[in-house]
Order: C-alpha cells, then sequence, then structure tokens
C-alpha cells in the first residue's frame, strides 16, 4: 500500500510481506542447514499465493511464523519435517528476518548515503566562494558562502553515517524458547555445539553472533535511532532547500523533471516535490522510533506481551520510509541548481544591516572567515572512512 | 501488507489504497453533480489495475489526486473532460477521501463499542459481588469486586464513544486552491452559489458543510484523539486481562479458541493474543497521533510544505489498526472467563495483610464501600445515549 | 527553573510545587470540612520552607502526598489528627490537586483564548480586502486577501477553545483506596452518605463529581489533547508570521517592543522573538500528550506502577507551557504589524503566474471568490458562544 | 521543582539554572582566556541571585546569553568589556553551557552504571543455578535460571553503556554569528588563528573540537538516544522486578529500607517504589528525545526559529531523569532480594505443562542449555572495556 506515501516505491521490496516471508524462509534454511550439516533449499515451498492465508493465520498464534511453519511442514520432504524448526522459537525467526531486511535496507542507505557525500562535496567546493546571506531567526545575519552551508549539510551526512556504520553490524538471534539455547542443546548434544550451530546459522545468514538478545532490544534500537539521525539529517537539508525556493527567495531549486511538481489546480506551479516528501519523512520519523524504545523498555519477561509485537510493523514503516527519503535526497542533491545571482542579490539587498557586525569588528574584507579551512575540512572528513 | 501486524484483516477494506481511489472518485462524483446539477458514476473508470501506476505516479505530483485526474481525464466522457475536478484543488480531494474513511472507520468502532458497553454491563452486574483482591502499585490493597473492576473498565470505554462521538461529525474539504472559493465562485457565478455547490457536495457525500479548514486540521486531530482515547480504554483492560490471566493469578482467561494461542517451540502453552495485539496498538497510537498534531502546528502558508503529506498515511495505520483493536476488544470481552474461585483464593491468601484498612477503620463488613452504587452508575451511564 | 523555557514566568504561579502543595492542603481541608461538617483551614500549616524536604522525602512513598500528611500531622489541632486525610488515598489528593492546577491553567488560557478571538476578528474584518500572494507548496498560487488568512487563524483558535471547553468540566477524584469508597463508607455510615461526603468535597472545591477514575485516566488526557490543539493553533499562526516576517517577504511582523529581540552579536538584528517561542512550545507539546495517553492505557490494577507518576510532571510541563504560549499569542497578536503595501508588491511580482488559473477559468475579476462570506462566517462563529 | 518527580533530588546540580548559569561563565572565561591569552575568574560576578532576572529577561532575546551578558558587562573588569564574548554567538555559549552540563550528567550515569555492572554481575554469578520458571507472552515457558535473566539485564546495560561512550566525547561549539568563525577570524587576525582559539577554548574546557554544529544536532541527538537506551535497558529490569515482586509471584522484592514504601491508606503496604520511578523515567524518555531528533530536523538556516530553543529544557529534564533513574537503578540492584524458595515452589507448580518442550526434546536433564555459557559471556563482557 503505498499510494499514500508516495515515493514509496523507491524502497522496493525491503520489508515487503514476501521479503519477510522469504528472509522468514532463509532463517530456516540456516538453521535446518546447520543442524543437518548439508543445505537445504525451501525456498519454492511458499510464494506470494499463500501471503493472505498467513496473514490472515498470524493472528492465532499472534505472529507469523506459526503458520508459516504449518505451510512448510506440510510442503516440505517429509525427511525434514521432524527436523525444521526444532531448537527455534518464533522470535528467532522473525527478529532474524526483520534482522536481514534492516540489513538490506542499511545496504540500500549506505549507497545513496555515498551519492550525497559526494554531490555535497562538489556543491561545497564548486560554491565555495558563492556569497551569499546568513540567515538566524529568520533574519539576516552575516555574509556566508553556499559552500559553507553544504558544508554543514555534509556534516550531518556524515554524523548521520557514522551513526548507521556504528548500528550495521547487525546479529542473529537464535536463543530457543526463552534464550537458553535449551532445546538447540539436546539437538546439539551439549551447550558448546549448540553454540556452534549457532555460529554457523549465523555465518549462513552473513550476521554477527551475539549471545540471544530476545529482550535487550538495542540490536533495534540502535539502527532505529541511525534511521533518524539520517532522516534529521535530509531534513534539515530538505528544509533550507524549501526555503531557498520560495519565490521571494529564489536562491536554490530542485533539479527540473519533465511532469513532477504540477498541480492540479494551478497550471504556473512547479513545486519542489522530493524536498516536500523528504521533510515529510523527517516529520514522523522520531516518533516511530519513541515506539521502538518503549518496545525495548517494556519487554518484560522472556518475551514480552505486546511490546514485542509492535516493534514489527513500526521498524518496516521506519526502514522503508528511510530508503524513500535517502533516494530522494541523493537525486534532490544530484540535481540541485544554485542561483549564484540571487544570492548576491539578497546580499546586496541586505546592506548595509548585515554588515554590521563586520563593521563594529572594524572589519573591511570579505568577512568570511574560516570558511575556506571549515570546507576543507568537511571535504577531507568525507573522503575518510568510506561507507 | 499485513503480516507484520497480525489481525489486520479485521479491518477490512477501511484506507486500503482502493478504498481512496474509490473515495476520492467519490468526491470528484458529488462535485462534478453538484456543478452539473446531475449525477455521473465514474466508479467504473479506474479499478485495482491502476493502483501500481497510480501509486508510482502520486511521486511527481506529491499526491495521489494528479495521476487520477489523468486517468479519469482520458476516460471519462469528453464531455465532462473539461468540468471534472474545475474549482477543486488536489487537497479538497484527498481530504474529503480521507474523511470518508475516517467516517467509516468510525461506523466500525462505534458498532464494536456498543457490542463490549454491552458484554461490560453484563460482566459488571453478573460479577457485582465477586468478590478479589485490589492492587496498587503492584501490591494487595483492599478487597474489592470485578464488577467494580468491569465498571471501572466501562467508565473508560464510555469515555471513548463520549470523545469520538464528539469528533464523528466530519466535514467536507472544499475550498479551492487556496481556501476561497475563488475558482467555484467563477464556475457558479457568485460567492453565494459556491458555497451552494460545497454544500449540495457535501450532502451527496453525508458530510457535514464547514469553512475551508486545509490549514486548521482540528477536525483530523480530535478523530486521531478520539482513535487513541479508544486504544488506551482498551490497553488498560487487555493489560489487567494479561496480568489477571499470568499463570500465578489466574483469576481472568480469554475466550478458548481452537487453534489460537499456540506457540512454535512449546506445546503446552495457551497465549493470551487478542489481550497481547490489543496492548501493542495502545502502545504505538499516541505516537502516531502526536504525529498529526505535529501537521497541524506545522501547517504554513495555504498549504504546506510536508507536513499536510504526512498526515494521510499516519491517519490509515492509526485508523486501521483502531478498527483492529476495536474487533478483538469486543471478541475478548464476549468470552472473557471469569475464574471466581481463584479471585477468592488469592484474596484469602492476602490476609490479613488485605484487611488492614479495614481493621483500622474498626469495620467487620465486607469492606466493599459504595461498590453497588458505583457500578449501578456505570450502568446507568452505559444506557444512556446511545452509541 | 525557568532559565531554559524564556518567557516560563508568564506561567506564574500555575503547578509550582507551591502551587502543588496548596492544593493539595485544599483537597485535605475539603474532605476535612466534608467529613467534620465544619471548615478547617489548614492552609497556614505548611510553607515554602517546608518544600526541600518534601520534595525529597515523597520518594521514600513514591508520592509527595505521604510526606505532606507527615508533616500536617505534627501541626494540625491534634483533635484533627486522626480524621485529616482517613478515607482518602494518595491518588485522590494528588489527582485532585492536580486537577485543580489544570482548572487554574484553563481558565488562564480560556481568558487568553477570548483576546487572540478579539485580535483575530479585528484583523480578518480590517484586512478584508488587504490582498496578497497565496502560497501552497511554498510556491504561489492565487491571490487571496490577508482578512481571508486571519480567519483562517480565527478557526483554528475557535477550534481549540471548542476542545478545550469541552474538557474544562473537571471532575474531583476520591475513591479511596482502591476506587470503592470503602473506608469513606466506614466513615460515613453508609455508601450513601459516602457518596455525600464526596459530593460536598466536590463543591467545596469548585469541581464536578464523577465515579473514581484512578484508572480512567480520560479527565486528564482530554485536558492534554486540547492544550496540544491550542499549540497546533498557535503553531501555525506563529509559522506564518515567522515567514512573513523574513526580510524577503516582509508582510507582518511582530510588534515592535523595546529591548525585545536583540542579537549578542549582531547589532542590526530584530529577532521575532514572541514567534519563535509559540513555535517551540508546539514542536514539543504532542509527545508530552502522547506521554499522557501511553500512561493511560498503561494503568494496570488499581493504581499502577510508574504510569500514574509519569502523569504529574508531564501534566505540570504541558500546563505551564500552554499557559506561556497562550500569553505569547495573545500578544502578539495583539501588536502584530501588518504591512499592506509589501503584500501588494508581492503580489504584482508573482504576475502573471500567480493569475494562471484565473485566466484559465476565464474570470477578468479580482479572484476573490467567497472571501467575504468566509471572513463573516469566521466572525459569526467568534460572536458565538462565549469562552 | 522537583515535588512531581520524586527522586530528583538525586540529579543533584546537574542542569539547574546555576549550573547553566555558571557553565556559562565558564564558556565566556574560557573564550576570554584564549583571546586574551590570560586565566579571568569571572564565577564571582554572577550568583543565584541574579536568576530571577535572568530567567524574566531572557525572554527578550529569546535566550539567557543575552541578560547574561548584559550583567557580565555592568560587572567585569571594564579593561575587559570589550572583549567579553567578542566573537562567539549566543548559541556558542549556550550550546556549549548544555554540553557542559551533559558531560557532568554522563560522567554520573557512567559511574552508577559501573556499579550496576557489578551487582549484575554478582548476581548472574551467585544465582547461576538458580532456577525459575521462564515466562513468555506472560504464560510460563520453560525453565531457565536466575542468573540467566540477570546475564540478559546485563547485555541490556553493556549494550546501553556502549551507546552512551560512543556519544561522550562531546564537542565545544564555536562557530560565531552564523558558524564561519568571521568575527574571531578579525579578533585573532587570520582564520588559522580562529581555529587556534577555537582548540584553546575547548582544551580549557575539557571538550573535543568539531567544525560549527549550530545546525547539525548530531551531538545532542546521540546522547539524547544514549540517555534513552539507558532507560531502556533500566526500564525493562524494573519491569522484570515490579512482576516478580507481586505477591502471587514473590520471587524478587526491593532492598527493605526504613521509611520507603508505606502507604497513605494501607499500613500493610510495602510498595516497590524504586522500580515504580524507574519503569515511570522509561515511559517518558522515548518522547522527550523524539523532540530532540524533530528539533534537528527543523533546524532550517544558520539558526532556526524555534527548534534550537526546544532543545534546551527538554535536554534538560532527559538528562536529570536519567541521572535520577541511573542513580535509582544503581540502588535497587544492590541490595535486591532473590526468593530461590519461591523460584523453586513456582517452577514445581508450573510442572509437567512448563517441561513439555524438554519432553518433545527426550531430554531427562535440567534442561539449561547453555545457560553457563552464556552466562560466562556475559560476564566477561562485563570486565571488558571500563566505562
Amino acid at each position: 500500500m503505498s499510494l499514500l506515501w508516495p515515493g514509496e516505491h523507491r524502497a522496493g521490496d525491503l520489508f515487503t510481506d514476501e521479503s519477510i516471508v522469504a528472509a522468514m524462509v532463509r532463517v530456516e534454511e540456516a538453521w535446518l542447514a546447520a543442524v543437518t550439516g548439508s543445505p537445504h533449499d525451501l525456498g519454492d515451498l511458499v510464494g506470494p499465493a499463500d501471503l493472505p492465508v498467513l496473514a490472515r493465520e498470524s493472528e492465532d498464534g499472534g505472529n507469523p511464523v506459526i503458520p508459516l511453519l504449518k505451510l512448510l511442514r506440510q510442503r516440505i520432504d517429509p525427511d525434514l519435517r521432524e527436523t525444521l524448526h526444532t531448537g527455534l522459537t518464533s522470535q528467532d525467526v522473525l527478529d532474524t528476518a526483520l534482522v536481514l531486511n534492516l540489513g538490506a535496507t542499511i545496504e540500500r542507505v549506505k549507497a545513496d548515503l555515498s551519492v550525497q557525500i559526494g554531490e555535497l562535496a562538489y556543491l561545497a567546493e564548486r560554491h565555495r566562494a558563492t556569497r551569499m546571506a546568513a540567515r538566524t531567526l529568520t533574519q539576516h545575519a552575516i555574509p556566508i558562502t553556499f559552500g559553507l552551508k553544504a558544508a554543514g549539510w555534509l556534516h550531518g551526512i556524515l554524523d548521520a553515517r557514522d551513526v548507521l556504520i556504528a548500528a550495521a553490524d547487525l546479529p542473529v538471534q537464535i536463543g530457543g524458547a526463552a534464550g537458553s539455547l535449551a532445546a538447540p542443546t539436546v539437538l546439539a548434544g551439549s551447550p558448546e555445539h549448540a553454540l556452534d550451530l549457532v555460529t554457523i546459522a549465523a555465518a549462513n545468514l552473513g550476521l554477527a553472533v551475539r549471545p540471544p538478545w530476545h529482550t535487550a532490544r538495542t540490536p533495534f534500537t540502535r539502527v532505529a535511532d541511525a534511521f533518524v539521525t539520517c532522516t534529521d539529517a535530509w531534513g534539515k537539508l530538505a528544509n533550507d532547500v524549501l526555503l531557498a525556493g520560495r519565490p521571494e527567495i529564489g536562491e536554490l531549486a530542485e533539479p527540473a523533471v519533465a511532469g513532477r511538481g504540477s498541480s492540479s489546480a494551478m497550471p504556473q506551479k512547479q513545486n519542489p516535490v522530493l524536498s516536500v516528501l523528504i521533510r515529510r519523512a523527517a516529520l514522523a520519523a522520531p516518533q516511530l522510533a519513541a515506539t521502538l524504545h518503549l518496545a525495548a523498555a517494556e519487554a518484560i519477561d522472556e518475551r514480552p506481551d505486546g511490546s514485542w509485537h509492535v516493534e514489527w510493523s513500526t521498524l518496516r514503516t521506519l526502514a522503508r520510509r528511510t530508503a524513500v527519503a535517502s533516494s530522494q535526497t541523493a537525486e534532490l542533491l544530484g540535481g540541485l541548481q544554485v542561483d549564484a545571482e540571487r544570492m548576491a542579490a539578497t546580499l546586496a539587498a541586505a546592506r548595509p544591516g548585515i554588515d554590521a557586525e563586520r563593521t563594529k569588528m572594524g572589519d573591511d574584507g570579505p568577512y568570511l572567515g574560516a570558511t575556506d579551512q571549515l570546507i576543507d575540512a568537511a571535504l577531507e572528513r568525507a573522503q575518510g572512512k568510506p561507507c
């Protein structure tokens, strides 16, 4: 369903019902391979046609793993029927499936961030000396350059990338019924071998190993916070573009794309659609992350009574929207139009008021301070640790 | 997509992409009928097969009305092509379509609330004298009856119903490009006639008339707050059922339904699935309403740059989840199992501590205070103004 | 502590620790008067000097009522020592004290709303024909008048007033240890007499009577939602003023006040401080209300283990900030400067684009649609039911 | 004001108005020392008696720096009057002052986390083999040990510590009027020297250097997210203690402290006050962090019009409450009472149901899986990188 979140097609198959089912099947496969010592392909056993019944029946057990297992057990090679899922609990399968989808989302976002960083580095360098009016509390402050502004955006994006990378080492969740690996230990013959099975399954899935985190939900909250840190940085930037694109200011404009930005009533209008949609994401994301933190705090017992369940759809929504905004921001920056003449005109019109601090300081230069050095520092940081 | 929100099928077609498209078409029909003076059925012009392209193209204009109009104009009787949508703006169509879906959701929830009220009235009456231990700050406090507890739940539900009814008089949104009815006035020949067209269109849709509220979003925030007031009341109740259904307490149990509440790992388990899923909704709803309030506060200009756009999907999610939880709560209450013996046993085991206040007060009766009168008051209120 | 919420002094003594203590004492007095049949003035028994010890000791019992009672019992006429608080529980006293402070806050806000309504009615009338450019999605749309814009703001304020009035009939909270009026019934001799005591105490406090709502928290959430509906309306308006006050637009300006709006670095600047501070409040309020709804949903048992406790300070913060923003908005509107020439200049500069819809409609008039009628409707509504 | 947040005295002077003023003065001192090359003690120039006027006048300029400077300039050695604050802007001073208070809060929390980690390591080791019933979705699942549960809590705390440490390298904020170091460059004679001044001032304050982050608010959001990650971990733990301390379960109890946990109405009660108050903090913190993220996303221009202002008090509230909950959690864990007999009794009563998975697996051992290995892993992690 995406009609009400324009641009959602950019998220593609991330966290769709199909992707979640596929990921749950991958988790069962990875565990089955670890337990039996040989790979098993269960990918053909369920498909899109099963989604309606899976969705409906997921209510009975309270999660989608139970009806999925029912289907798989009906369709799997009878020799594997007993072994399938043995040692796992629903949370192992669903949490790890969510992790796999989060991992795919993070990769997508990281790729977009790299593009954004490149574009911003270009803008910062290209407009190093493009003078414009700084604005504080809505009023003209002092002259700056657009390159410095772009460098500020760049720091926000680089911060977001750092936070995202720090959250990206996603772990498998395998703990069995209550996080003690009790059934896996019986299955494997010893605790050590059970832990080996976990390690093998994690490797099969390309995930890190960590002790069961069924009630210590930091892996989810860190990613959520990182996504919001991204939407914060994009939102700041989109807000600046929206303002600068107002006709009275006209210093920046979205890339012109045929057919985009038209109005249903007013033929003359060209709306800054990308920025509008990016800003939209930034307004909603913090409250979604708040829900995930509440869920973490309410993770009572060895599996909680509702706060686990609220995480799934919340993570999906936050992840998909982040991927959409990420793509939109990359596109926005890739074609951002900078009107240096309008910037200069605004600055000229802002005189002499905008020079008041300069005058007070007794300066008669361009009053750009350490702009060059600050831009260089941002560019250097952008060259650093790759995304 | 509902695999990650088990029970979502209960929301049926409320706020689905199809329902939104159908509602938008209804709005165009209602306006067309008002303008032309005769009814026009556009319902066949678009269908489910159009959804993917509508979803994708909604990004270009930033909302789904623009691509919908493109389709309608291609397919409509050429004589109507010019008149279609003339006088309206995208926001008129989409806001009113959301209102129509909200209205349908409210009707659904009100019906469930009536059921819930009936069940709670029954429980309050039936267990008027079923004694149990009250608990405050997790500890045994004094004896009460389960009927009084049910009466407390009932007040919460009745409050929610009152708040919902107060928010249910949903208005049409028709203001034209900037809320002045400029184009409708040209179309109608005079401001008075333009206002008449609005009144007729509203009547066609079964909606109230109010001046354009394109940037005064109270109609949406009131409904959102009402939905959250509902999930609050249901969440409170679900929390009580979850606690009382713990094996160490065992005073309440969910209705037994074959196949529900099983575990993927532990064959003995019977999980309180309905309460878990109800509680889940209550944990997420307040943050969704917060986003709608933020959107209202950020409604700059005559149509804002992002805060309008964030409302649509947020309203949908909140509305659908409210409908799901509403249905689940009605079912939960309809089959709630009350174990009066366990209640009595807990109470007995809590003695003499639980009688400390009674003893201090020098009382030797059952110490139930005004329980009967309070239950009567709740029952009377439940009989009141129908839902 | 208000250094970090500039303007907080406007909230005066609403919800200060002193006011809370005074209100708790008033509740005890009202109950004592009901029980003994004669008034007792306890107001002198505790004072500001007691606040530090009350604050510190409130941790031991988890609420401030317990240490307050300790003090009162030490200092009260020994004949009343036994009777004081008998029949009440901590929640009765604290909830009702919060209600009293909420009531005082609501009165303050209602008075400000009346002023705002008057100012907006004036602006809508005065600028009925002051033409300006409407803006949608940041771009020029069609011509409107500033009077129409003011009428839109006015509807938002009137909505907020309606919601606030609907929430303002605040009830007393008296239920005894678990909401059954057990101890009051012993005290009074019968349930009916216990209910009479509640009625008398409520009357003493000027509050409505309702059955105990210790775990049905709608009275608090309704007020919270109403406060946020207010900050939404003020935030919308402040956002518009902030934008219109940018030097590139310059159509509106805050009232000029000597010494206000200066900068620590830039001598030329005049910052729109009131609007900035109003907008600030609107950004934070929704999340505070969300916390109160969560608390309502988590109100387990007959008194919950944490979700009651989170309400107190959250209500205080939300209430005080609402009062501050209310006062600031009244002041802002009272002196709002409208620059009709700049509005006309913007409009002229926006031509011919801004006339595109008019041209398409084949109109050659001022294209103001039903502006007069819509302004009249807003003015009429403003004359309606007094605040 | 702390009466409504029992336990707030534990936060001591963190983020009090006095501490904020002292920190702002320290920032001015550090800059003055950097500029003049010699230390200047301004600490005596303002004091508690100035707070009321500072609070009130902070509204005029929209922040507390402006009235503080007015006072300092009146009272400072006239030779320094000109130099004081030159090159800085209000945001430099206030942001850095907030950073200093955040740093002090983090130190406090880190110390508490160390204590908590020690206590949890002790509990995990001590109760390595103390058997109890695991609970999932409120129902008995399989047997575990309390040591494993404590190890799970420990991982949550260790995660929080890691996140906090990653956020703790707090930077100075010095950028001048618009983040370009324009005035500092004039003052210092060259951009390089201006950057040197920043480095010196940062060193004077014990803070890291980073380019101006006036509109890239990650330093604040990272700390906020880290605080919430802490309250999540404490909330999870408090929820478990609250449940296990219910009389029907009785497996855990808070440390007994004379005078704590009493009730105003019921003499027998012993309320789990610490856990209640910790849980309270966990319910509110996520929404506070959400507000800070919103502020970051809305950081338009070179200094935004409201979203900067909403950060200050929000950070204060979040920081103080985190410090309070941190201290309470350390105390709770230090005296947590574990009733191994009740745990054993629950487990016995849960048979045979709780053994269903074990039986299905064909196991006849204690069915504790890799409990020992998982506890060892947690203990090892706790020994790692010191806090």
